[in-house]
């Protein structure tokens, strides 16, 4: 499972950074969070591929955040994609959508399926899960929370050798579970061969929000947490009024929720490097690192 | 004044080929031909600005050709800008313009004005026209005249000189047109100074179109054709079938309106490089150049 940073700054783009979007990559699905005008190209960019997209999950109506959407539309129209594309976005986003698609005509021969949500769960499978929480912005804004399924527990075939298990269907019913005979005729529990379930990955995504206790809540224990950093402290009234946060509050929102690591994201155009940023929230949060445009950041699997 | 290519390319942007948009410069003043997706940040890589920015010609409403727009207008928020900007487009640019900007709630503190036409007169001040006719397109499509005002014809000092005119207030009667009486009484006419008006430099942009006689007549004798040659012949029937020209055809055109030069542009995505456009449309108009994005064509004024 793989975060590729598409477009790691916001409201302006500029030539080092895009307009917010934020991919994700797991067994060879993948996973958008925003789409901000540019977002096709720099797909494009990052050799990801456009067969591979399933979703799409926008966090609020404002521009930077969603113009890339029709033309990712028509150029996935342009492919022979045939399966269906679910965009999951705040109420507003069905309107914004279907508008644009009536007066440019446009005419896709895969199916676009819009689900606006305000919070809770929003999407479910055997695989993953994502729940969103609302954040802190000048316009009502959604956190995303990408959730994988617990993995089973790690299987013991030392023991389970040593026991007198022999492999087969009977593995299988202890990693399912479920309690056996061995060869000698002992009864051999799961629980001895089997180790605890191993969580899921966790990767969490808030832009564009004050520092607030939802997302806190939501970010606890993830992974991976890609957060609002647009200004500096200097300016912390002003990220404040924007509906924004300052990097240090990015750190302090990933020491409250103990994340395994913070990408600093939607960075001011006004920044020529982001070095500011990132000794700022390095010093109340070791873990972190700025998003910069096409950055991939691997998650291993929990062990 | 200068043509500055932002897009060359069409349908799908590519990383060497953006979205169509064209910039024309001329007095410090700033006007553009389209404005596909990414038109912001390839205006910002041009190092125009948007300070000078006045007014957007839109050819027709497929999405390759605005998406840019809601983005442009955003940008162009974030700036001080007081002045309006105007968009010419076909019928349906309101809507689309005014869904988006309600959908997105964009208010922004200088006005933009949206002005629909059909053909004929688009724009007429004192420096320059610019005048549309429909092209030839799968939808409603105008090609579009960028027409300078003629200028007065070249003074010619040394014969004022020689006539006993004193430089001052009879020099600008002479170039005005009217006759005056040199310093030994004699009648010195307009005529015999000043020569015959100097056309203006006049720049025609006809994208998306198949080959057509509205767009030879509105380019007839212009300095810069910029022409659909989304193909080579070899794939002229596929052209015909979308309502695009291949590369020949677009050399004919040019070769029909007797133009200075000929751009080549809505470069399809299929090719790698534009040899064989090139190549192809060579043969038939030697002024030929393949649009390359960030390209400029500096425009010398008639003498």
């Amino acid at each position: 499972m793989r975060v590729i940073v598409l477009g790691s700054g916001g409201t302006i783009p500029t030539q080092t950074r895009n307009l917010p979007s934020f991919a994700l990559k797991r067994d060879g699905e993948l996973l958008l969070f925003d789409c901000g005008e540019g977002t096709q190209l720099q797909l494009m960019g990052a050799k990801l591929g456009f067969g591979p997209l399933e979703r799409i999950c926008i966090s609020h109506l404002h521009g930077d955040h969603v113009t890339g959407i029709p033309g990712l539309l028509m150029t996935l129209g342009q492919s022979n994609r045939e399966k269906p594309l679910t965009i999951h976005g705040p109420p507003g986003i069905d309107t914004f959508i279907q508008s644009i698609m009536k007066n440019l005509s446009i005419h896709l021969h895969y199916q676009v399926h819009v689900a606006e949500i305000e919070k809770g769960l929003v999407h479910n499978n055997s695989h993953y899960r994502i729940e969103s929480v609302p954040a802190d912005h000048n316009i009502f804004t959604l956190a995303y929370a990408f959730i994988e399924a617990e993995r089973p527990g790690r299987f013991d075939v030392t023991k389970a050798r040593e026991l007198g298990v022999p492999p087969g269907p009977l593995y299988r019913a202890l990693q399912e579970g479920k309690d056996v005979r061995s060869g000698d005729g002992r009864i051999v529990r799961s629980s001895d061969i089997v180790g605890p379930p191993r969580p899921g990955r966790k990767v969490v995504y808030a832009l564009d929000t004050r520092p607030c206790s939802a997302v806190v809540e939501l970010a606890r224990g993830a992974d991976v947490l890609i957060h609002d950093a647009m200004f500096t402290e200097e300016l912390q009234a002003e990220a404040n009024e924007r509906g924004h946060s300052t990097a240090r509050q990015a750190a302090e929102i990933a020491q409250q929720a103990v994340v395994g690591q913070l990408i600093l994201a939607h960075i001011s155009p006004r920044y020529e490097t982001a070095k500011e940023l990132l000794d700022e929230a390095l010093s109340i949060f070791t873990e972190t690192r700025v998003g910069e445009d096409s950055m991939g950041v691997e998650i291993p699997v929990h062990k």
